[in-house]
């Protein structure tokens, strides 16, 4: 693990924040440098924003090509304060490694170059290596680097950057992500600032956007915006059959989120099939009017409200933003920096996620947890457009992704390794499935 | 006029903005030496707040007192950078006096003093004079001040400190005011910001939030917080005839305001009716959540809205504020930083009205009009429970009162100042009501 680790602590120490534009080009110049260490091919493919790091190795006689997918960049570390130790110095505290982007995923690219590493030549199969830097802020340059790069791509399956274990250090195995569309409501009204005493006659831009919004989720949770289920896929057996053995300690996450029931109440099976099969509205922010200290009589010009929609299979972002602003627009709300992507899943049953359930066993001793679909969202359905896609990594349920103090256990790091590597040995022996038209 | 113009000039270079703690005792000072200056007994009556300036003169021999309500501190300034001249310098352009609270209500005041320097030892009445420096944030200690000194404080009828002309220059007498109730909802959720992948299942106070707000007010503007309606006192023959003389510009206010059309699209004498009449709840500011630039996939752990609620005769703020409470609780939501004041209003066909209305036609040679209620709010209740009160001053329509470029035309001041001198003659010889038990 010397190496992994080595590697993972110079990486650790780039601040590649994609949102703020720092640390791309030292990011890649690590990567590149450390894949030609490797032993593989690597190279830098310009695209609309920042570059992808492309990197191959083929083994002679090899039958089946694996393409990896990461991003180099991270999600920006404020608020500094809240930091135990500083964001770019990792930092090894109460067996735990603690930096931004760590467990989102310098880890997990690490220690698939460490499985590689320690393979050396006895590598069973082609490798490919995409490492982009936009993640984190959409992958916008994402699929016009695939469209343009289909035949470098090509290969049997793709595993994906992310992935980790349960309370119980059952690890999992992710075979899809939720799709996302970002968007932000705003209402108009008056031309300015107006004093609130004309509120009983002028119509208010507030107003508005509660009647949109509050039309578009109802207090139980379903979604009422019109046709919105319309497409998505109901779950067949396997994915039952998944669901029933996802472990899912409710009383554990009532208490880490600090409420006392989920929303209408769910629990149990009805619960996770929520977390993992349904469709949800978010509202991220909501602004408008007058926000300081005290009252203000005002009857503001304008409100907004930031949301996202969390979509699976086979919802249509396009379709989706189509509804939106035509439900809006009943109340006079326009449908602004909309931005996304579709869902993408590979089915539980196929070949590829048997053999990533097979290599967990091997490398954790315990039975691994299938995930149907992750609640969060990846431009995933990229890739799987062009094959089946599995993820799993070295994360844990306190890593903190996205917030202060992100971290990884440290004793995770080895067998997270390991199960990369018994992939790598397990795919060369499976019959990936036939390229899907859909993803 | 040159009395009344010199300590209008030196009155409005004070800043005294009782939100900000600036040019309290500066006011206070200019106040006393201006009452004594005048003839008046005058002295600071402390408060639990900002001193209250009072003054008197007696008239040997007169029957009748007139009580003279002003308030010395006015609204913050900013935003600076819209002002065309500095807010505490005041600056005649065009034909208008420019300076931060010269109609709210400075100017008011200096026709009233000037009024009363005109007649000298000609009044005709008995005269006090309570300024306060309290109402521009909600006078909070009036009601005790009015408490503590009811005994000073007597006399037959109140002259409010507000008041104004159309655009057509009919001035118009002001019979009472709304009351107001400023509160702010809060909603909980989660202990702390989540990842808004989790919002299908974890209750997000955004939703409970907009939900809350979406019951309170239908989109045609009906309030539909129950109970809100029960207590509102309908308007007599008197009011009726009040109304259908009001003059209302409608094309004009939609130009001026910038919308389309009024609140559930109601015109004419419905519209009218619903400004002075009815009562509404205005949402003053919306927050919660991410507010800056681009999206962030959270679900904040709290949200907030700031409101207020215009009060109509005869709805008790502390009932609503109860109903609220009640309502809001099954949401979830919390009222915090309640306050405000019940309405007030004097019957239009009173006696003191009358005095009033024929002033203004000897003053200023047109039909004045008759305004029941003003959509805005004051704290006019504290001297209602004790006398008539009525309201006329030297405003006019463009006068951006609370915002940048406040402004009288100077050409009002002299028959807003004449309006006070005929008003304190005719009082006089009218026979004041007996004093009212409620408001």
């Amino acid at each position: 693990m010397s190496w992994t680790r080595h590697f993972l602590d110079r990486y650790l120490r780039i601040p590649s924040v994609s949102a703020q534009g720092t640390g791309m080009r030292e990011a890649v110049a690590l990567l590149v440098e450390t894949f030609r260490e490797l032993g593989c091919e690597a190279r830098v493919i310009e695209t609309s924003g920042n570059p992808v790091v492309f990197a191959e190795k083929k083994t002679p006689g090899a039958a089946k090509t694996l393409l990896v997918y990461n991003h180099y960049d991270v999600q920006p570390p404020e608020p500094f304060d809240e930091w135990i130790s500083p964001p770019w110095v990792p930092t090894e505290r109460d067996g735990k490694l603690f930096a931004r982007g760590v467990a989102d995923n310098k880890a997990n690219l690490a220690v698939r170059l460490g499985a590689l590493k320690s393979l050396g030549d006895r590598l069973p199969v082609n490798l490919k290596f995409t490492v982009e830097g936009e993640e984190e802020v959409g992958s916008p340059s994402l699929e016009g680097f695939v469209a343009k790069n289909r035949a470098l791509l090509a290969a049997d399956a793709c595993l994906w950057e992310t992935g980790g274990k349960d309370e119980q250090g059952r690890p999992d195995i992710i075979c899809g992500v939720k799709g996302i569309l970002h968007a932000e409501a705003v209402a108009k009204g008056p031309s300015r600032d107006l004093h609130s005493s004309v509120g009983v006659a002028v119509p208010s831009p507030a107003w508005s956007l509660v009647h949109a919004l509050a039309g578009l989720r109802a207090p139980d949770g379903v979604v009422t915006l019109p046709g919105f289920y319309d497409k998505v896929r109901r779950a067949d057996a396997a994915d039952r059959e998944a669901l029933r053995a996802m472990p899912y300690d409710e009383e554990a996450r009532k208490k880490l989120y600090g409420i006392k029931e989920f929303v209408g109440g769910v629990s149990g099976e009805d619960l996770k099939e929520a977390l993992v099969f349904k469709p949800t509205i978010n509202i991220n922010g909501l602004m408008g009017g007058y926000q300081g200290k005290g009252s203000k009589t005002v009857l503001p010009k304008e409100a907004r409200a930031k949301f996202d929609v969390r979509l699976v299979p086979d919802q249509d972002p396009v379709e989706v933003e189509a509804a939106l602003r035509k439900y809006l627009a009943m109340f006079g709300v326009e449908l602004v920096e909309v931005h996304g992507y579709p869902p993408a899943r590979t089915p539980v049953d196929s070949a590829v996620v048997k053999a990533a359930v097979e290599s967990a066993r091997e490398a954790y001793g315990k039975e691994p947890w299938i995930l149907p679909l992750m609640p969060a969202s990846g431009p995933m359905y990229v890739y799987r457009a062009l094959m089946p896609c599995v993820s799993f990594g070295a994360g844990w349920p306190g890593a903190n992704i996205h917030a202060p103090n992100e971290s990884v256990q440290v004793a995770d790091l080895a067998p997270a390794q390991e199960h990369v590597r018994r992939f790598l040995q397990n795919l060369a022996a499976v019959v990936p499935e036939a390229k899907p038209t859909a993803p």
